[in-house]
């Protein structure tokens, strides 16, 4: 049976992009059109691993996307980094010249908005996602509107790319992580689940508001040789001066991150191991 | 001559709430398309401060906005929470079974989808603010359509609200902080800068990717009686494994701030304080 993964958006997305590299080509795609829906895929069976966006070195951290991980008890099982480029795109025959609105998701165009400024005629418009638009301009043979799309799309929508790497910022990396369910974590762990190469740890813990309970966790996190690669902190909506905080850990000996869950664990509440795998950065 | 206050979004929108709520009546709104351009108008003097969305509870940062200031040397003089109550609004006599479509900010529709479940035939479209629905539907009378706006919205614009509160979590506060260019701000210190009432911080730094750096700098925090009241790191993009940190910090007396910076300044690269405010957390 071919695996099912389960992607936010269309194909020619970011999101297929990083299922092909990510996995081997006999995989099965299932078209989400939100998180949401991705997750729902995931609890109901109908997808066995999922791909979702995570951070972007520009704009920052996915924060709802955190939540869906933590409320929805899904596991990270692996990480991979995609290299952005916002390419333009149009029907073939079309020229920039010929364009009027350009559409892509609000990232993108957010992302490529220096490169408009030189075209006050296009306007920016946002839509759900960067492949949609481009599918779209060809089904219905739109000539004045263009997409902001991977190369993927104007490769599987047969448009003709007029401008590639649109971005301002070219160094644009995407974090991306591939995400199951607990229970076929079970499953598979009986057979085959090894610490070998696993050197990254996503986890979640509750601080109060006393002075230094955070500083007291990164402590541990330094004594047992662990790095810290990223901190974000939530209030807790319903308890006020209470933080959740998201961090993400490198380590070199399973072992080490082994002890500092014992200490993290007992030191903060409600601590969780949101994933631990493969760290994919060079 | 009345303060000039700059809002992202169009009167209406909840950034003309909390300009209401925080300046005195009498000040002079001048309405910015986007928050690239509220900074404009502070730059180029047109405004003399302005008020930008920093955080929310349920979605995290803003991180670009963290980056405007710090890239354009602005000045945090002050914060502001509002409680954000998402109201659902038509044209007068117009009801929900009429609706074919609402409007309004992407993360007012993030944050209300729950209620549309129950109506599968309104289409949720995203638009660039809340209030700027809000106007069009009264001016071009939309019938099928609805906005999801502050009621300060439908009071301007003369609309009803049939369905009020809509957000799924009740508990929905944003953060907004006022701010200003650094001239400004010395033009005023002259007469009447005053650490009176300034118990909060907001800085900016860099760490390198040595293990513990972060920790010390937290330690030194805890150790001079500041209380951590947010953190947010932020890969820097053209250096790999360097990291920047905005964190807010508050603090009962400024003695300790001053002690703390010097310190922080020291084990830290490009240390920067955006801003030293008064706290408006009760």
């Amino acid at each position: 049976m071919r695996l099912k993964v389960a992607i936010q958006g269309i194909k020619g997305s970011n999101h297929h992009q990083v299922a092909r590299e990510y996995f081997d080509d006999d995989t099965e795609l299932l078209e989400c059109m939100s998180f949401d829906a991705l997750v729902e895929s995931l609890l109901n069976g109908t997808a066995d691993k999922g791909v979702m966006a995570i951070e972007n070195s520009i704009a920052g951290s996915i924060i709802p996307n955190y939540n869906l991980i933590y409320h929805n008890k899904l596991h990270v099982i692996g990480e991979h980094y995609l290299h952005i480029n916002h390419n333009l795109m149009v029907l073939k025959g079309s020229a920039i010249a010929d364009l009027s609105e350009v559409r892509s998701h609000p990232m993108a165009l957010l992302q490529c908005k220096e490169f408009f400024r030189n075209y006050p005629q296009i306007k920016l418009v946002e839509d759900a996602d960067t492949a949609e638009p481009a599918k779209r301009i060809q089904e219905e043979q739109l000539a004045h509107v263009a997409a902001i799309a991977p190369q993927v799309a104007a490769e599987l929508y047969g448009l003709d790319i007029v401008a590639p790497n649109i971005q301002t910022i070219q160094n644009n990396a995407t974090r991306f992580i591939i995400v199951q369910t607990k229970n076929k974590l079970v499953a598979q762990m009986d057979e085959k689940f090894s610490e070998d190469g696993v050197n990254k740890a996503s986890v979640r813990f509750i601080t109060d508001h006393k002075r230094g309970s955070l500083a007291a966790m990164l402590n541990v996190m330094s004594d047992c040789n662990l790095n810290l690669t990223k901190i974000q902190s939530l209030p807790i909506i319903e308890t006020p001066w209470k933080y959740a905080f998201f961090v993400d850990i490198t380590f070199e000996g399973f072992a080490n991150f082994e002890k500092a869950k014992s200490l993290l664990n007992i030191m903060s509440e409600d601590f969780k191991v949101l994933g631990e795998y493969k760290n994919a950065r060079l």
